[in-house]
């Protein structure tokens, strides 16, 4: 029901026909933008903390829930504080400028309080509000810090725990992001990612792998004789709704990251980029169906959970390709790296409670070097993007790990552990009206994967 | 990516105070709103998920969360490569073309790679982009796959049904979208259904009907002596926070299939659709909470839920009209038909597990007659509308089921019904930790019905 | 905050190279913005259900949902037949009229009917579609009335209850609303309350107050000898799933309440509320982690998701100052007021059994107090307008329920209370097949707060 388009008088010049966005106008729509994907990226965090509430034991539900809403917590305030300027303002290569907090520009000031034209101009010269890219870039500092607590649940200790994610959020993520979205050396030399498959995916990956080879395993996880013990969810409801929200999220996420809504030409390439997103997550999910049955002798769903997220993770790269074909072939092999990562890793005997490391890190890595095949990436830039990344993260996240596990020390007592954190930390029970099978080993928990 | 900004001018002419939106805002409108909308009806899927998981046993409950994620990206993929095109391209009366793969246009191509004018004024000219369509339709056709696996659930096979949910996406569902959205027989007649009442809620029940035809009831859950097993839902937080997702995802069902936001009367159309819709929703409950009691012999809160459903999917072929006492009155009857239709089902001994039948094919029906009465539509053609919909939907889903059980078989074993489809099919059971009652049948567990 | 609409032929003046929005362009955006927020403030709805479900022990956690699926839809049906006019339609200072119905205006009508120009220039120049902003209104009186659920549960019943929630809906809330938004005698002595602290929030936790103080605590809750029985929430994933979903509503909630997004500065303005809004929740969560452990002796889960209630209810009255450190600020102390306030309920011996009025009234009061330190508010306006709408409304809540407990009796019978509203109310269970501890009490569930 379109109003008769007597709109401008842009008939009366010869060969335009076309009104366009321009200006204010733009700005509106790229602040906008920011706003409302940046909230259904803030809306991920329910999602991981629904999906590692539901997979834990109920004996850490309540504990995992705590870490969840904290870190987000600490991810906000700390990246306001230090984060966004050592990533964004400023960069000289490798950092940013370690100056305190962040905020509106004095001509963003100057038109709230007096609405000067003036202000207005400079205003919208710059495309989108300061603060909307603020909220925008915040929520994707959470993403990375939720994976890590996937991987650490059931056995990590709570304040060391926020101590680490102190540290991840306010500056090893940054600097990293100084690296590339900031404008430093890695963006220099070309490396591509859209929206963060290393630089959120793979980081939050690392940061939770060296934290998994200090802290180690949940006691008995692993045998000598090469078993595993079998650690089931303990709400499969809850790990689907949270993978549906990290499903809707991450439209935010890629959808957010053309970083401008203000033309034809990126509502076009957004309208791509949520297309592949959810054809790549849909392969995911496909794929991991078919080789979850071979790859665990049954169809998994936890593989198939997994695997819409090797699926979003692996497209997040390079969501902008015309071609979708490709969008469906890259995400249905992030749901295979990542079903064939989860096995990997427990022949690796590292305990990753949730599987956040096939599904961040390892399809992180595969999407990142899609890139080349389909958006125009270098190979060897991706490369040394990956490596530089992983190397710096790793390195200091072990580092932090190492220091904290000698200090306040990073795991919980076996007597903790064996009673749950819910109750020997917080002294409040996921569900405590609910009679709960004790957690007796029988032949049947354990699983041969040596062979 | 901005256009040349050759907008303003505007006050040279005389008596024109209106800034109109027109040509590329247009476009961006257009298209971003079918990307937002289109993202809140994907969040439905996670809204039938959860509703589903409450509503069936715990013994299924793992089994319902798969098939749900698994519909979700067969009918994303499946619509990708065939059927948008059998809908909507080259619609002959009957049906599009059987073409593989929906694209970005050319001149989409061209405007993303070399930024070019003429490329810009015939994508602005189109109204929105192609994949911001497809990926609104996409959503559509996902939510008719839905509406399946309530009415199926525990019992029918998983294999099975993801062959069901392919055939229905690819081949069903687009061929009867092409009689209508897609411009074909039945719209030429003028038959009107908004957002879907018939073509997507309709369909969706029944694509059930056959199914439960074909598969039959739950064991046990009728008697011989006429009396009926009650199957209250395992988790009733789960049914309702189901629930909330759909309603929430109907804003985006509805409003976004006013298809346009660019203009004043397009922004104004969805105002009012979005009140109709909450309104509608909202009658739907209260008249279910007065009309439970009597036919149920109590305050029945399945049905008071579902009650918000039917009032939904009867608001939905015609959310746009301005007197909204209307919506009160469309969405109350839908509660009423809904509640109803429960119990009809249940006299004609027609096992449907979350009442997905009265809630989308009854109200459905209700509905898209209620066109007469507020939007103009022509009661013989509404009715021919749902009658032949009804009738080739019905007709090829029973045969798929038929074929499918005498092959794949549609029904899982007694055996595996007993022991429940987590344990047997996929070895993961919803809530593994929590003791569970044992499934006993006492007389208090069952109602006579037929006095 | 509209930019002087010099909007057009802005060309001609040498030096401006801005296109503003102006016109058709803003009325679409404002119109977008309360749809699209108002959506994400519904979904606040489902927040309060999910953390009121989880907080109660199983056996009223049907009940609960119900009356929460109740509650909005009353609300939204109540609201559309008086409320609204009476909070917005010709306000003589104190109320507005008492007409029925709300609806589009002609001008709105004839657009959509024949698409003339001389009616589009008239709705245009509103600003805004009427139903839009009816929308937006209407999930705010819902949320008004969610609050007081929470604080009832386990006790009220379910007709009582709902009787009282047509008498907020329909006239207590709209009264106070039309003190201020509606512009009466409030709004005009300049009382600030930018998104509700006092006007939604402390006014459901004075209405809920009331309600508390007329039934009384749970039967056990309070012992002679000083003691309280704790009362675990029954499932915790629920509760900290409801906070998310709280606040991400929470966005739409004040951002939306911009009531603009047609100009750069709306934009920017808009922008800084949702950061402030972030951060103020993160810093509430953060003071709850840290000072629960003095005040409970433990980290108090509930305190810590309470504690980012408390923050974004504390900035909800004043979100848009340009300086982000008071927002830390002011929703830390919110935080530290929700936290303190739970505890001293207890002393004070109310039951609120999600602790709503602390969260919600006291950091309420706190907020709109607030707003004199960062957004000029005057203070004794601020203090008159806490005090006017709390007297009113705890007055006139005060005597609905009075009326109600002499009447159709307000409180279950204690039978009713020991097995649970939802066997007793209801005859469903909301997780039957669980077995669930019986509810003794041992001295471990006492606590000693008198000391």
């Amino acid at each position: 029901m379109l109003l008769p388009s007597t709109a401008l008088c842009l008939a009366l010049l010869p060969g335009t026909v076309l009104a366009s966005v321009g200006g204010e106008p733009a700005f509106v729509f790229n602040t906008f933008s920011f706003l409302i994907w940046g909230a259904l990226v803030m809306w991920m965090c329910a999602g991981f903390t629904m999906l590692e509430a539901g997979s834990v034991r109920t004996k850490n539900a309540s504990v995992i829930c705590l870490k969840n809403i904290g870190l987000y917590s600490i991810a906000g305030i700390s990246y306001y504080i230090v984060g966004y300027n050592l990533m964004y303002v400023d960069v000289n290569d490798l950092v940013g400028t370690l100056t305190l907090f962040y905020n509106s520009t004095p001509e963003e000031i100057a038109l709230l309080t007096d609405g000067s034209e003036s202000a207005a101009a400079s205003v919208v010269s710059a495309g989108y509000s300061t603060m909307s890219d603020w909220f925008f870039q915040m929520v994707f500092v959470a993403t990375t810090a939720s994976i890590v607590s996937g991987t650490l649940a059931e056995r990590v200790k709570l304040w060391s725990f926020f101590a680490f994610i102190l540290v991840l959020t306010a500056f090893i993520y940054p600097i990293i992001g100084a690296w590339t979205w900031g404008g430093g050396w890695l963006n220099q030399m070309g490396f591509k990612d859209f929206a963060g498959s290393t630089i959120v995916h793979s980081t939050g990956g690392w940061a939770a792998l060296a934290g998994a080879l200090v802290i180690g395993a949940r006691s008995g996880k692993f045998r000598k004789d090469g078993t595993v013990k079998l650690t089931p969810p303990s709400n499969v409801p809850a790990v689907t709704l949270g993978v549906f929200i990290l499903w809707l999220g991450w439209f935010g996420f890629n959808g957010g990251s053309q970083l401008a809504l203000g033309s034809a030409a990126d509502a076009v390439a957004m309208s791509i980029v949520l297309a592949n997103t959810n054809l790549a997550a849909a392969a995911g999910v496909l794929v991991a169906v078919s080789v979850s049955r071979p790859i665990f002798g049954r169809v998994d769903l936890l593989s198939v959970l997994n695997g819409a997220i090797g699926g979003l993770v692996a497209i997040t790269a390079g969501p902008d390709m015309v071609n979708h074909i490709w969008a469906i072939l890259i995400g249905g092999i992030g749901g295979l790296v990542c079903t064939v990562g989860m096995r990997l890793l427990e022949r690796w005997r590292i305990d990753d409670v949730v599987g956040a490391i096939p599904a961040h890190l390892f399809a992180g890595v595969w999407g990142t070097l899609a890139v080349c095949i389909v958006s125009g990436g270098n190979f060897l830039t991706q490369l040394i993007g990956i490596v530089a990344i992983g190397a710096f993260v790793f390195a200091t996240s072990y580092l932090v790990w190492f220091v904290l596990s000698r200090t306040l020390g990073c795991r919980v007592s076996p007597t903790v552990e064996e009673l749950g954190q819910d109750t020997a930390e917080l002294g409040i029970e996921a569900y405590p009206e609910f009679v709960v099978m004790p957690d007796m080993e029988t032949s049947e928990d354990m699983e041969k994967i040596d062979d």
